[in-house]
């Protein structure tokens, strides 16, 4: 271990991570949260978001893709997308990939943080905020669909955990809010979300979430993947009301990477099927879940990393 | 997070652990290595060896049932079994878990480590070490190999990486030993290893075994699985000389579990299935590896985790 | 910096020390405090209580000869003595060493700890404990002293800084505390007490004591010593009610050690007087203090290290 | 203790510091030393060095009062004033404050860290670096002297600690160079060096310094002081060829302190005295160094803060 500048990371109350930081390119406090951008040797640029990672350079491109192409691939041909969240640009990016897009709508409510990823984070975005194709809103994304009257085909939640009791966040995972989500799905239309950690005592983010979803969608699928530098198995579930979205077999999958033309460098049709296949314990765990999300009683959780209900 | 003892882990050359640390149950230096078993909050009983967590009360199951099963599952009927290193006995407790093995042995070189284990971790071991078809020596795995005529149906590699030039360990990781692992393979035989971290710019402990061994068998293949307290995406390489020990469908996985009766807390037909289907990137390193480890250049670990050969 | 087991000790709410442990020689929890005794390479054995350290093996002579001498130094021939607190031993040891003392009463509330103590730490105590003119009890110090109708020449107070709101030991801080100490002293009897750490910001368990003791004793008077191990210029308060302690000239005390035959390591007659002469800015902090610490509004530290009243 | 932005530093080499990191207003390399300025809660902004604190904006003072006013008072009138290093430009504020200094020059080799402190460190320099009397030199020290024909009333060096073998710093500490300096002393001259921590078995930068000064000069005084933000007492010494420069009485700095008209907030004349009296344990370590550092076999520390000569 070497001295020096260094950040001490969030990941269970009892497990930190202690990352080496290089040069410092942002640091600030935006209305929503604390942001610190620096270099590092293993992982690039390296954005941190109050106490967690958000994303680095160097593999930013494993969650994007997990996130992002699942439930893009399910619709046959996704015009209309929605991003909730997604402030380094870089889920618009995998967004756009796809040929058949039309419109692709982000509500971020940090504009602040949008305007450093645009600035110092080039790697990310690589240009799809200046998509014509690109409409960007700054907005609490509750209100923003309450108010709108479109409809979409993909909707894709890349928000940060509800941390913090008094975290405004916790009202974009409650089922009142999957049940407006529902409403502006088209026909057809398929969303996810980021789910949240899963291990062993520290999965209830996404069991609560899947539990929370299944309230409102009749298919409901988590899957998972392994993002190097959360150090972590992530969580992701895709849902849907008139079809299951994880039932579509690897050839169907590979037929529609190739026709869409997709340059992927994480994912293939045989890898998207086995993030769906889950370990017994894991599933276990989604099974056992009891606890729905309310706008009356809202899931969050504590700086610590604890969850809690009310 | 707060005040108190701590363990500093290392992960990468820049990014580290920093685990609380509850009361401390074992400490010492044996001849081969340090050791630290404490409790904690999240994981139960942890045990460090050297810098590096080897494994926890919680989560060992996952990492033994991960190590062991592929392996012995591909085998129709193994009878006589052979693990080297697993200090822990939960190797030996998943090897014992299969109703036709007749003998395991188990070549491990730390006497004081085991008779730790044995008094300390019982959670792990569930008395395999007493079990009447165990059969336990302390020795050079490579010289008591050399000396043996014995042949084994599976041979389970459950060892440290080799982290340091003088670490006579390298030599279990050489073309050389594998060869001789071969030899000691009954017809049919099965070999499997625990194979190093799987992340970004850290992976070549896997992928110079990987291409170490393709030198030897003709048929390797790689798996992985993520163990929570490692933080990490882990590999695995199963190996063989006469068929493909990863082409067994979930049908075939499913019904030996079912005839084995194994009471299996993580894995099952199609997990295991699943584990072998690598994200596009990984298949990637493993294919550009060129780096086979020999006697004469053995491959090898710096303290700080950098891969080195010579 | 290595790897491995590691404490990190409370200093400022912003500035902890990263501490070495070597081997673990006891840890537990008394109903008072949690401790943890272990092996330094630089300290040698070293205490910790709760988030911070109590005293090491190779620097506790510093801080128990600078807490003990100048108070029985003071008093021409100090014959009853009490030790409130001190488990550890030392201060005793060092009371002891005076050849006029008859009785050498401590009151500790810990018997676990002092139980400790006496096991694992004879290089603090050096039989103390069993010294035929020692009487140790096991009380509440202000319970004891309130049922007490003793008197004596020289108290020390070898007390744990008070922190935490809930927790009684701010009753061991409070006017009407030493209101109580001071009619426990004989005639041209001494009180003395350690009295928190001194620096920038963090100086008021120091200054809060100083002002409260001076609405009792009509002679209070401030020195320092930097204590090694605590990385920390520490204060000590000593005060009469007849005469001023600090004012005896190194010719004195020079005598005085010489005629009690005092062999001491750290203090010498020049060095006692040296240290009564606090720099500017810490004598205005002193004079600055208008916070007295009652019962009715005891004086504490949040764990942070924040100064509170109430 | 927070998550987020950190300093680990080091103290030793098994303790080291953590301290919480506010925004970083500086950053870099020079071909000297990696330099790192940020803001804190306790301290204000801190200036780092490669892996140790330098100096913080609200205990700067302690630091530059302590090594320039004894030295500059134990002369009758300086004039002529060398500051060797001291690139915050604290150390010339502090020798300005004379009046009877006509000319001040000030050496240092790291141009790019003195324009960092000329811009972002006014607390500091306080337009030190702008007086009139001021010259400002960017050249190794030992260079510059020997290829001087100019002397001085008083010499202050304000270097840092020769860390690391091929360290070129550590030929400002040999025998030879205070031979050159001995030289570069008008009659009635004095130097003064910080000399390092003072701690238990942490000392020899200052042992070995009074040792190879002791070779020079008749007359080689040790003093130390309490830095808060280095969490260390620290050493200084100050050395004259003709007169004994801790002589004087608190009378006579105390008139001479009034007379120049300082403004001090830390020393008084009182303080400055009781700075020369050293504990018993000091003054012997100090008595038994035998090393002497000489250009054939400089005296340098490893990174790790282990003293080695060669």
């Amino acid at each position: 271990m070497a001295y020096g500048l260094h950040f001490i990371e969030h990941i269970t109350p009892e497990e930190s991570l202690l990352r080496r930081v290089g040069r410092v390119l942002a640091q600030g406090e935006t209305p929503y949260q604390s942001y610190l951008l620096y270099e590092s040797r293993g992982f690039g640029k390296v954005l941190m978001l109050d106490a967690e990672v958000q994303s680095t350079e160097r593999d930013e491109y494993i969650y994007h893709e997990a996130l992002v192409h699942p439930a893009m691939l399910a619709h046959p041909e996704p015009r209309e997308v929605l991003v909730v969240g997604g402030g380094e640009g870089a889920t618009l990016r995998e967004v756009l990939k796809h040929p058949s897009v039309a419109r692709a709508v982000m509500v971020d409510i940090d504009r602040e943080l949008v305007e450093v990823a645009r600035e110092h984070m080039p790697e990310w975005h690589q240009g799809a905020f200046d998509d014509p194709r690109t409409e960007l809103v700054f907005a609490d994304a509750r209100a923003w669909l309450e108010a709108s009257d479109r409809r979409f085909d993909v909707i894709v939640l890349d928000l940060t955990d509800p941390v913090g009791r008094e975290n405004p966040a916790k009202l974009l995972y409650t089922r009142e809010f999957y049940e407006l989500v529902a409403k502006k799905l088209a026909p057809g239309g398929v969303v996810v979300t980021q789910a949240g950690m899963l291990m062993l005592d520290r999965y209830q983010v996404h069991t609560v979430l899947h539990r929370t979803m299944r309230e409102v969608f009749p298919f409901v699928r988590s899957y998972r993947d392994w993002i190097p530098s959360f150090f972590l198995a992530y969580g992701f579930i895709v849902a849907a009301e008139g079809f299951d979205p994880a039932t579509y077999s690897p050839g169907v999958l590979g037929a529609r990477i190739l026709e869409r033309g997709l340059e992927l460098r994480h994912l293939d049709a045989d890898f998207i099927e086995a993030m769906f296949v889950l370990p017994r314990d894991m599933r276990a765990w989604i099974e056992a879940e009891t606890v729905v999300s309310t706008d009356a009683r809202p899931f969050y959780l504590t700086p610590e990393g604890e969850a809690r209900v009310g």
